[in-house]
């Protein structure tokens, strides 16, 4: 009953989906294009904690091989309390964020989930993420597809792909042709490892392949909630085939703001980048 | 991993969570009370198509029983696409919605999905619906909390009971103190009986009542997407202890301009509200 | 895909099916008939654990109105160890329970397990029952149909109907119409409330008897491993439409030899018989 | 609640369960070590159809670069029905497939899914095959463990990591310390793509290597169901680590007795080996 029907490639998403014909998008963000040959990283803390840590970060995961830079500046939480260290930097953190970028030669990506502030997060961001939350705020999507900037389109751990291709329709409706999909866990059996959080849907990268044109990434940091299984599942996202990861680091993850548990530390981040480099050679890719 | 721990009981859902003598909460929308001896109903049509039908409808309803009258006028589509039948009438179907309840003598409840309309809605609505792809759309129910209405929460099909009651604890925190849970099915096994939509997590009741002093009703209609398992699964509701039901109600289901594999017709709603009375009366509930 | 097909129908359960004009079946066990209009309550401890506990609990389930004896002598372990309190009396426990039975005037259910003891359960047994997880274990299901005894299929967590009613067919076909489905719960997903082990499918009533006519009855205590949910799931899967519940019931609960978090004790199973006498008549049917 | 705990370590599966030092677990089957440095590619046809098939299809695979034979002599059918092309060889079967094994010179492996034909199977086969329904039929589990032959033990879709680690402790304490894992794909959330059949779960392959010194291999044939999902779900399960998959080979899989819509033909299987290959080098295995 949720399968992707004829019906609707043609009346509900004819712009998400391939036809015959439609080569594979490529939506380039800054000096990257996100769709073609390179399997592009998407690298950086979960928060954006103070400007030197940011632009500490951007550089030293621009010099390991990183793509492109992640971080936060409106984050949002599971509940309305906040302690010291869950700050939110706001507009703040966005200027610091785009400095680093800049300074590291990094287009920068962040999530905004406020239709009000859109404008300010597309003035000072290269790529606006749309959080799992919001997958289908639609007013929200509509704002955003107004940017005309690129857009990081994560799937809700419980959205089905044809729900998510939906949600990608508006942004495409809407004008903004620059859509990539971010996979980051489905709600699981309760029967799966619980000490993952979520569990990582690979074999959407296959399904969206059959049904649309869009550019796909994966996030194993925020699937998985387990530092140990993201570089794991970082190289099965390559060797799978998707277009490339959006993975949390930060030089000490155990006192990160937001998130301690999945961070890598710069020295696993480094071992990940020389592993996923030898599987895109073995893939016919560049990293 | 995801259990409500002792922690968040005490941290993250202060005011959501039950202390030992918290006495459960009751929420009153017009001349009813959720959450106290009465088991509510409420019913009407997916979409105000018109000033006659609602009027019509909740006439009828309010005749066969209903407590409470719903219906959209502002509908979150997983398509951006929309055909001839699947109006939205906007802030003229939150005026027929009006008045159809003012004419019936029932509160009226209906959906407010955009930030920017939430002063509208609740301009004419009794009850505020926060609809299940929004229930973490933070900015929305800060706002929405504001207005003071009573809000009915939906819970997304992806949802844990704590992430749920963490969007409850938004409400809350942001003064508004009259908060209604709502059911509405959960994302299945996929070897569920896949001709029903979602599955129904009546369970979900008595993990609410343990942890929680908000009532909570069940919507058996959006949870089955079904029209032959809406009355058992509603009386099923009433049996387990649930503080009431949402129901669609169409005068010919079959010509619902949303959602029309639903929707019961008045017979059907008839036989339906006989059952509950009886079912009610043997629980120790009143209709 | 999961879904039953008109081919399914047809050339895959033609026998566990419904035609047009099918009666529901209806299965006798001793004095009783599951599938007419009595709701069934199968009773008693998880485990024998002596001559003397069974035919105690016998007596007083029958004294409260239970319409069979439940009680395990084989019991499938997770693994392959065993404390001093998780015996198994093999059938030196069946003739306990057997006994217990006839002191009682109760019918006797039990669980059979291996293929080279179903003449020894089918001795002492008036209804044998395969566990869920030897639901699709086809050896044995053959084995059991030569009996000709009463069957309780119970469903393994991660089954689909269609695999359930595959199952039940081999039952049939092996010459046995004596099936009874017994719903038990499923693997649910990790949002599910997680203090409750598997979620049971309230709605897989509705979809036996949209497919099939094999009466069917639930089990609370095993599908949420938790004392608290078994009265309440109880009393929907009497108003859902189901055939009756197989319940654990064991004077001192948290002593018994299995499973000690799930029984009733006989104060709450008496409760639970007057809820649900007074439901049975508000729905029409008897206890 | 369905955590690996402490306890569980240390009681219930002491001997599944990995200590400090403990060394991963080498199993050896013919000439092949499943644990090893080696990616074990196991390949063959659902069902043996004929001795000329098998023999065919063996010496092919091997030429390939397969390391063993697979080829099934008993099914388990969902249904009790066969058409005539459904054949099941039995004993002819597995002489067949041992022929084949012994021409091609590789080892072969088979399923036994009853406790009677345990003896027969094993005069045959160099490994035992228990079927995914058959995880946890403890005493078929017994009768395979006083073989001492390796076993590939199969997940049950609905088994937790837990369940599934007793099965093999089972095992194990029964003798036999020749264990392997496979995993299969598990029941997914009906949001998943509806045209795969299970959600392979490659981070259990991560778990296992966390809790267990047991060696694991993935069938993406069976999980995916899905001829085109194969070879990337193979590849992404070497990225991960897995020891080895089993994978469906047939010369012409849309005239496959069993399961035709799965099965790779030789070509392209000889592309995916030649994919595995690079794969293998830049993750330091062999092939």
């Amino acid at each position: 009953m949720k399968d992707i029907s004829e019906q609707d490639l043609k009346s509900n998403i004819p712009l998400a989906s391939k036809k015959e014909n439609t080569p594979k998008s490529r939506v380039t963000v800054g000096n990257h294009v996100i769709g073609g040959d390179q399997f592009i990283v998407i690298a950086g803390p979960c928060a954006v904690e103070s400007e030197s840590q940011i632009i500490e970060i951007a550089k030293e995961v621009k010099r390991l091989g990183a793509s492109m830079l992640r971080g936060g500046a409106y984050k949002p939480l599971t509940f309305p309390y906040r302690n010291d260290r869950m700050f939110e930097l706001g507009e703040e953190g966005l200027r610091y964020l785009h400095q680093a970028g800049k300074e590291a030669g990094l287009p920068v990506v962040t999530e905004v989930m406020d239709g009000r502030l859109v404008e300010t997060v597309a003035r000072w961001a290269d790529m606006l993420q749309i959080g799992a939350r919001n997958m289908q705020n639609f007013p929200l999507l509509i704002e955003v597809a107004k940017t005309k900037k690129p857009v990081l389109l994560k799937r809700h751990p419980g959205s089905s792909l044809r729900d998510w291709l939906g949600a990608a329709e508006y942004l495409l409706y809407h004008g903004n042709p620059n859509v990539v999909l971010c996979e980051r866990g489905i709600v699981a059996p309760h029967t799966h490892d619980p000490t993952s959080r979520f569990l990582v849907d690979l074999e959407v990268v296959l399904a969206i392949r059959e049904y649309s044109h869009l550019p796909v990434v994966v996030d194993p940091s925020h699937a998985t909630f387990k530092r140990s299984y993201v570089g794991p599942v970082a190289k099965a996202a390559l060797a799978i085939g998707a277009d490339g990861i959006m993975v949390d680091v930060h030089p000490v993850p155990e006192k990160a703001a937001v998130d301690p548990l999945q961070a890598l530390n710069y020295s696993a981040f480094r071992d990940l980048m020389l592993s996923l480099r030898k599987i895109a050679e073995a893939v016919g890719k560049t990293l």
